[in-house]
Order: C-alpha cells, then structure tokens, then sequence
C-alpha cells in the first residue's frame, strides 16, 4: 500500500500561505514574501528554513541586484511532492503523474477498456498507478494523492459517480472510496470539465475565461476572476442539449436533434459521416470503434475530403453559435478550447471559430479571442493532480478528498 | 442642488466593516459583533456609539436574557441615509426612495415618453428625484446618490449607455455624467437584470440563484455563493438569443426566430396575439401602445380566452427550454422570476414552469425550484438604490459611481 501526505503537514497555517504565494509567483524573495503576507521577517526566515528542510521548496540562482545583496528567488521544488491524475473518458483513459511544481513527469494512456464494469476499471486504475509510480521511479512516501476526472453527473462530495449517459454500466459507483480502498492513497473525484478548467487556470495567466471541453461528450466550464465555479451540485456545464441548428438533420440518435453534442461529439459527427457515404457504420455501443471512426473522419478532411471537410466546418459553425449562447449569457472575454478530441478538431475548427461566434455576439468587444488551451489532450488528467495539490498544499483546503 | 454623502464619511474601515455586519443580520448585539469582527470589545463600543450619534445604527428592544444582563439588538436606522433607484424600461420609469433599512420610503411610477430623447429623459428624472425626495420629506443632506438601472449594453465604469436596442436613439449616451450634472448627486449606472438580482439578494435569505428578468427585454443575471455575476465588462445576461422552439412561427421581427425573446417578450406575444386574430396590430414602435396590448393579452388569458391562455402557456413551455439551458450550464438550484412583465404572467407562467424545466434537467434534483421574486415588479429601481447604499456602506466601495 501507497502511503501518502503526512510527510507534508504543514505545521501551520503561515507556512501553507508561504508555500502557496512562492507556487503562485515562483521566484519570489524572503522579502517579496514578507510584503505580500503581512509576517515578521523572522517568521518568514524560519518557515522557509522548513519548507527547504522538508524539499518543498529551493534556492534558486540570484540575478543581478539593482542595489546592495541579491535576493535569492525561492521555487517550488517539483520532487518536493507528486499527485496522480487520471482521467476516464468512454474512448481514453489517462494517468500521469504531476509534480508540485505543475511538470508532469510521466504518464501513461490506455484505450479504455470495452464494456468496463467499474470494478474492473478501478482495479486496472490501481494496477496503472503502481506502474506510473514504478516507472517514474518517485519516492512513493511523496505521494500526496490521487485526483480522478470523469464525465457528470458526480455526487463531488460522496466521491460517487451517479449515472453517466457516456458510461451505461455506471451507476451510483463509489469510485472515490474504492480507489482508496485499492490504492492507500487519498482520493479526489471531480468533474472532467472542472478539473480541465483548473488547469487552464494554472497553466494561463488568465483569470476569466469560458472553457470549453470537447471529448466523447461536450461541456463547459467557466473561470471568473481566478475562480472556478463548479455550480451548486458541482455538477457545471451540462451543455449538449443547448440548440444550435434548429434544421439540423435528423441522427435518429439519442441526443437532442439540433443540439449542440449533435453538433460535435465523435459518436454524432460519425453518424453525419456515414450518412455523408464517407464511410459505414461502426458499432456505436463501442466507444473505441466509433473513436477510431471519428478519427478516420478528422484524417479524411485533413487529407482535402470535401464531404468530410463540410462535416468538420459545419460542425464549427454550430459549435459556434452554442458558444455564442454561453458568451452572451456570461459576458466572458476569452473561450479556451481543450479535452481528448480536440486535437484532431482544431484544425478544422480554429479557423472558422472567432469570426463565428462573434457574428453571435449581442455586445460587441474588440478584445474577445477564441483560443486552444494551452495545457493539451491531457488537460482532464493533468487538471485533477491540480485539485489534489491544491488540496493538500493550498492555505484553504476542500473537503472534497477521501484520505 | 441637493448634496449627498459627506455626511456619511465613515471614519475608517472598521466603522465600515461594523456598519455592514449590523445590515446582514439586523437586531446583532456588540458581544456578536465583537465575534464577527475579530475587533476588541473596546472598539466596538466606540465605533457603535459614534454610528448611533450619526443616527446610522440604532438600539433596538432587547429580548429575554438567558442568562445574565440582556444584550441589545442593533439596527440600522433607515432614517440615517436614502438612495434613489432609477429604472428605465422602454415602456416604465420607475424612481423609488429606499433608506438604508431596506424599505421603499416612496415611489413614483411613469410611463415612459414616447420617443424620448436621453436629454428629456435625464431632464424628466432629475425633476422627478426632486418631486420624489419633496414628497417623502426627507432631509436632503441625507441622500447618498442615485442608481439607474438601464437595459444593455452598457459600460458600466464610464457609465455610458452604449446602444440598447430597445432604445433606438440612445447611443453612446453619457447617462451617469448627465444626471450628476443635473442634480448634483452621486450617480450609479448598472444593468437591469444586475441590480434585480442585487435586490433579491438583499431581500431573500438566498445565496445562489438564476434571476430570470422579464420586461420589455428578457435577461439573466446569477448569484452565485452570495455574489451577484456581472460578467467582464458588466454586461452579463444576455439570453434574448437562445434557441427555445426550432418549430417556432415566423414573427416577421427584428428578433432570432424561436428565440427566447421571441417566446415571451411584449412585442412578441403581442404579434402572436394579432396573428391568432385576438387584436389588431399595434404601432410597434410605440412602446407604449405595446405594453397596452400585452395587458390586452394577458387579461383575455385570464378571462379564460383559449386563444389567449395557448399562447401564454406556450410561452411558458419556451421559457422553460430557455431556463433549462441556462440551468444545465450553471448547474443553480433555483430560479428567480421577476421585472416589469413578471406580474401579468406570472398567473400562466408559475403553474408550468417548474415541472417543465425539471424535463430539460440533464442532473435530476430533487430540491430545484422556480419561484417569484420576492421584491415585486420594483425590482430593478430598487436594485439600483441598493447598489447606492452598498457603495457607501459596505466596507469595498466599488469605483463604479460618479460623485
């Protein structure tokens, strides 16, 4: 068994403020820290001493100083603690391992496996942690615990994932305690679209943004000065049904005809595909199939198909008009684009987005972008280590962790 | 010239910080205070004493002691300060008095004038805060400022009213500036739907809900964890867009066709009303005249008009597509209703609304509900006198007001 987090309690709540300003701006100086934080030089001195006793943080090399002694910039040091991240998408299943210092050091993706039962899943998730932690040869005693993101509806605070419409044989399945159970480590479950907007928010200097997360299914999530809402279930961004082309053609499928995951999950655009004589169906109940299918779609309009090129640039202009219902509502500056389909998307679809939406914009802004994320296909995974290290090293802990 | 404010410098941040502790929880006494607020017993008596002699606070009846020597609630003194709400609507001004207790000391009503220009405009308010504050008669060295509350878009920070389509010969009109030069008051300006969903939240216990805004427009504001969402450049709530019936008629109108606005805007249903044959057209471009039909419209629904009855709950159904949207997204638990429409159909609009956005529910909640505004068709004046108060009371002024 994994044991976790007790090398890092913190003693008290100054030092977790200290750990936190020097994460937030690393770099930062005894002196910057003292001015930003309100304590005693002292203070400041002795818990640093700590922090760097304990390798949470270090000394980096000075530059030049205007004036008199140098200061010396302290860092977060990435060794000091890990957080696993795992994110399970009906197609994809991805664990890595982040540092405290936001470097993931490795990572592993697996196909997810068909017609998971999630007893199966959560021992393959175990299995996969071991072998992650094996790999990147870490000092497990620096585990601090592992995050998992995965498709709504969750109940975040009983850790139970309720019943997935992305995840048919999931239903009421505790997956945070039995990960726990299977693992040792401390277990943190949450939403796909809100762990991928966590770390946007880390990665970005950006404080206000409307994230939106493009996988087996659609969602968004929203960032507003600094903070990410989660909604009052925690359950944020339930958009797929939002109409977006009301003479939308009919999919015969199980989503809203017309709505926006019509519009753009693998599963609709590959029925569009089929229906296009592109190609023939695949069984739609395997994930990995119509993946691959979807796949094949994306390569085709990459390699100059006219139907399949249609295809993809229709499904921009809805998704468009979908942002533009979420921009207009919220008033957001900026819309980040990410999830595990949005590389094979985004050629298809940055061209085309921006003007787009802003032809859906009620007030005009010269300053709205529209822009890919800049953390990648893993930003589900890398996002839910964020939560974890946010919990256990952040001055204001959630009460969201089993550990 | 009236004067506003000077009166009320504050001293200092604690005076503040005290001063707002006894607004949220009105009847605290000085031993909660001193828990609340950290500030010693000390301090608190003084800053106490100083606000009872600015006749800001006052004690109130002290209840049955447990034990010991009964503590004495205080109140604040509505009497020690007013703000004036404002709202414009293209087809009701409204200007209301609200002391700094919460409660509406006077009123005036207005229909809107035809074809008004913003310098009759501000010349009209401005006569009419002077018959407003005449009639109440209230000293005038305690008027904190002005709110307005106008439809959007806006920019909030120069208080300019950019080109609100629902007021054709308005734009880019410095509103903010006009009416502080006409009365020599403090003035605020925000957006409609802002300062509703501030007053519910001053009047209600609530600390997250969707306030839906009807009036001559439709819009939505969030209260999400206590705060009021105003979105990035203030203009947050713009919904009149959203796809709501893709089956929708053709209104031959200048609004999206299905659209929310469509649904259940004056203009719209007034138009459904001719096209069912219950009314002739009326000049549209009279707001007025508008405004007239749609009461025309709702009292035939409520005489037991089939015609007249389909078409309200129809709309009713719309909204509820809309509200379902907004719903999915933010993932709120409770939905708000009010604004100058809310009370002619709220009759056909309450009965349906609940059951009919639970459909559109992609999370199933057992505690979600739909409700009415607990201020009443006021809301957005008084919203706007809250702002007022708020920015001369709570301890973080915004810098949103001219003074």
């Amino acid at each position: 068994m994994l044991r976790g987090s007790n090398l890092l309690s913190l003693g008290n709540y100054n030092q977790a403020v200290i750990l936190d300003l020097i994460r937030r701006k690393p770099g930062t100086s005894r002196a910057d820290l003292q001015r930003r934080s309100g304590l005693a030089s002292q203070t400041i001195s002795n818990i640093a001493r700590r922090l760097i006793d304990a390798e949470m943080i270090r000394e980096s090399e000075p530059g030049d100083a205007v004036r008199g002694r140098p200061s010396i910039p302290l860092v977060v040091n990435g060794g000091g603690g890990f957080a696993v991240g795992v994110h399970i998408d009906p197609a994809h299943l991805t664990i890595l391992l982040l540092d405290i210092a936001g470097e993931v050091r490795h990572r592993l993706h697996l196909r997810t496996p068909q017609a998971t039962n999630p007893g199966e899943m959560t021992a393959l998730i175990a299995v996969s942690i071991g072998r992650l932690v094996r790999e990147a040869g870490i000092d497990r005693d620096r585990l601090l615990g592992v995050g998992i993101a995965v498709p709504g509806p969750l109940d975040v605070r009983t850790g139970v994932v309720l019943d997935p419409p992305q995840l048919p044989k999931w239903r009421d399945v505790r997956l945070r305690a039995d990960l726990h159970d299977a693992t040792g480590l401390p277990v943190l479950l949450d939403k796909d679209v809100t762990a991928s907007a966590t770390a946007e928010l880390r990665k970005s200097a950006d404080s206000d943004f409307l994230f939106l997360y493009l996988g087996s299914g659609v969602g968004a999530s929203v960032v507003t000065q600094g903070q990410v809402l989660r909604g009052a279930s925690n359950n944020i961004g339930e958009i797929g049904d939002i109409l977006v082309d009301p003479t939308a053609e009919d999919l015969h499928w199980s989503g809203r005809r017309g709505g926006l995951a019509a519009a753009c999950v693998p599963e609709a655009l590959v029925i569009q595909a089929v229906q296009a004589g592109l190609m023939v169906l695949p069984d739609l109940t395997d994930y990995l199939a119509t993946d691959d299918a979807f796949t094949t779609l994306t390569e085709l309009a990459a390699g100059g198909d006219a139907k399949a090129s249609f295809i993809l640039d229709r499904a921009a202009r809805r998704v468009a008009v979908g942002i533009g219902v979420l921009v207009n509502f919220l008033d957001v500056p900026r819309v980040v684009l990410g999830g595990p389909t949005w590389n094979r998307l985004s050629a298809a679809f940055l061209p085309v987005l921006e003007d787009a939406v802003r032809r859906e914009l009620v007030v005009s802004r010269e300053a709205f972008s529209v822009v890919a994320s800049t953390v990648g296909e893993l930003i589900a995974a890398q996002g839910a280590a964020d939560l974890v290290i946010d919990h256990f090293l952040a001055p204001h802990a959630s009460v969201l962790v089993i550990d």
